[in-house]
């Protein structure tokens, strides 16, 4: 069993609530809406990415007989309940926003319509698959933004949060604009370009330092970048000089250097003057070592001549901000509307629109939060991908994904793109008729 | 396939080095050790956890068909090197910190002995394994340590970041001595107890509050947890009231309420006293939201009357410090110590062990950092569970190791406990003799 696309991997209060759902025969028609609440302090705008994910989860939910057998043995379900779930299908209409679009807090990004047992089991997971490759896609962005032009890659696979989080963040990268990742199976699995150079200990094994660049580009002529760090950064690079002729003869190019510790705007300049000075000027310099969209924009400030840069541990957990306030709430049953009023958490009912509005040349302007069946003035962002549990497209391609991508973050508002200073919210209207339906239904509830 | 098992869960630079290896017959014993550079800031101690599913990878490491087929299709990789790929097993030793020990800045938690390209080709995946669940377990002792004998339950596989995340957080939380999770698929795999109660939305699709408690209750007669904050916190604990001696005559209990908005500790208050004068005594009070350490301790000292805690995104995400730096670094090779000394990154060489030492009654005073062929006073903590490949013993009971975890709690020096104010660190002392044998490497190396 791959554990990944188990039903079983949702809270049990989902099942709990889906027996007492059976025992009332509330079957009914549901409308979910997936948003984020607020943004966190750190982010101007996300990036809805997951989408792929969450409708393959949808249309292979269904329980495996050990499944069943171990909610039969697990206690606090009845026989009928369980038997009833031999044929649970999720087999409801899905809309969404396209992989890549930008959006804002109270957005929704998903819309569910289902029976209501079906729109609810599929909670927990889908919050899971959408808010990870979100919050990866919205990180990388930020770093895409900081370093124009520069060649970013994912290095983050071993700080990663597990096998899965690997995987999707290589691709939430790779959407945002990132060349690729170092992790292999993300280019076996996701046709993602993968890159590579060496690490410490194929240095540390040799007992001279330039034995060891020597054997690496021998033994991959077509890929030789050589990380300078081990020892002493400056001597690496003149010893690196000195090879160079030897490996010219031999065929074989050296590409680039990686640079992984120390102050690296520095280590950098001096490995640039090193390697111009001995004829290396076409080799082009890497730099890693916890880095972000924050020493990105200090090191490119500083006017540091790196080519690319490995982006690791900060990418794929996302440290300064490691989760997002994502979260699937019921805003209609039995055609009518729901509200949820805890303090704090209330949420806009109803079946959700966003209409984005956009200058002549593109650029954003604002959204507007209304009802779907109320169409307002601007372009409707939700459509509809998926109807009585089927896909109604073939997977997007991630190559036009990326060009989404790239549209988006060419047409926010400058200060949004910024990444610093604490540009004013993007506008977002809260459509009269969305304040209306909220009122009513305060006054209707005691 | 599945995802999570696949050697080419892996960075792509193992495997150029793993070719220049093949290349030049590199295949000496290498040891690596796995350890954190430094803690973060906000831990004072952290517990080694994943050793199950390090070596459960690496007794199954092999590469499947269509993995080579891919690295042969892929370029880079010569046909001679991708058809050696093709019997690659790990044959090598491994010792371990024994999962829940608590150890320290440089201390290694896990100790590879194997031909140089086997050792190699798993750094990626093991640290991956390792640094998760050691993440999550010290988060989640933090919050243990903060809520003594309250009922702690993981509720944070949305949040997680994928699929195996969420599943390791439930078992790493349990092994730190929470209760047990609220996933489903953890209690299925792990064995861990499941805990869950009812979200908003069943409250919302039924036209009255007091009728979705009533229905939830008949459906789950033995676990009637009911939450109370999706319209008014003290309106519905009144209701809940209401309805207790109708339930009673149907012979159903109710075992607790949840309330997972607004000012925890005063809600809780109010709803104490509402129950308590309702004759409902007996029903416990569970709180959620945005919960982490900080907040159980905050929340127990203004003396709230909470029973039990969902903790969620805080704790799978460990938000506060939601990576460690944990590394693996080659220390010998071919029989002579390796080291890297990289600015701000230099290694101790060698084959090391912690010797751990106590006071007569358990408490530790603190570690030793020492040679392995050079014992000094104190427990060594390291112990060899891999030979040839294979374990030596079967898989740890989940309850011995949490049975671990709570004494190694109990012997911390008192201010690591606390988690808060800034505690002097823990004492680890590095032993001259390694001192020395850095020392010698450094003169050595030019």
């Amino acid at each position: 069993m791959n554990l990944a696309n188990s039903v079983l991997l949702t809270d049990l209060y989902q099942l709990t609530m889906l027996q007492t759902y059976h025992a009332e025969r509330m079957r009914e028609t549901a409308v979910f809406e997936l948003f984020a609440r607020r943004l966190p302090s750190e982010r101007e705008f996300l990036l809805a990415t997951g989408l792929e994910q969450a409708l393959d989860y949808l249309e292979n939910l269904r329980f495996a007989t050990e499944e069943l057998d171990w909610l039969a043995d697990h206690g606090g379900f009845s026989p009928q309940f369980v038997a009833s779930l031999e044929d649970f299908r999720f087999t409801g209409s899905v809309h969404a926003l396209p992989e890549g679009t930008a959006f804002f807090a109270n957005e929704p990004i998903l819309r569910v319509v289902a029976p209501l047992p079906e729109a609810q089991l599929v909670e927990s997971r889908l919050i899971n698959l959408l808010h990870y490759q979100t919050l990866i896609a919205s990180k990388a962005a930020r770093c895409v933004l900081a370093a124009p032009g520069k060649l970013l890659v994912d290095f983050g696979m071993r700080r990663a949060h597990g096998a899965e989080a690997a995987l999707f963040a290589a691709r939430a990268a790779y959407l945002a604009g990132f060349a690729g990742s170092a992790t292999v199976l993300a280019g076996m699995r996701f046709d993602i370009p993968v890159f590579g150079t060496m690490a410490h200990s194929l240095i540390q094994a040799h007992d001279r330092e330039e034995d060891a660049f020597e054997h690496f580009a021998a033994a991959q002529p077509g890929n030789v970048v050589l990380l300078l760090d081990t020892y002493d950064t400056e001597t690496a690079a003149r010893k690196l000089v000195a090879l160079a002729p030897h490996l010219r003869e031999r065929g074989i190019q050296i590409r680039g250097v990686r640079i992984d510790s120390g102050d690296l705007a520095e280590h950098a300049r001096r490995v640039r003057g090193i390697l111009d000075a001995g004829g290396l000027a076409q080799v082009t310099i890497l730099a890693s070592g916890d880095l972000d969209e924050y020493r990105l924009r200090e090191l490119l400030t500083a006017g540091a001549p790196i080519d690319g840069f490995g982006i690791g541990t900060r990418l794929d957990a996302s440290t300064d901000a490691p989760t997002l306030d994502l979260v699937y709430k019921l805003q209609e049953y039995a055609g009518l509307p729901r509200r949820k009023r805890s303090e704090g958490k209330a949420t806009w009912p109803g079946r959700k629109q966003i209409y984005r509005q956009r200058t002549a040349n593109g650029a954003l302007t604002g959204d507007c939060l209304g009802l779907e069946d109320m169409p307002r003035t601007g372009e409707p962002l939700l459509v509809k991908v998926m109807e009585h549990g089927h896909r109604l497209a073939p997977s997007e391609p991630l190559d036009i994904i990326r060009d989404r991508v790239r549209m988006q973050l060419a047409a926010l508002p400058p200060a949004l793109r910024a990444g610093h200073g604490e540009p004013p919210p993007y506008p977002v209207e809260i459509a009269p008729e969305l304040r209306e339906l909220a009122t009513r239904l305060d006054q209707k509830i005691h």
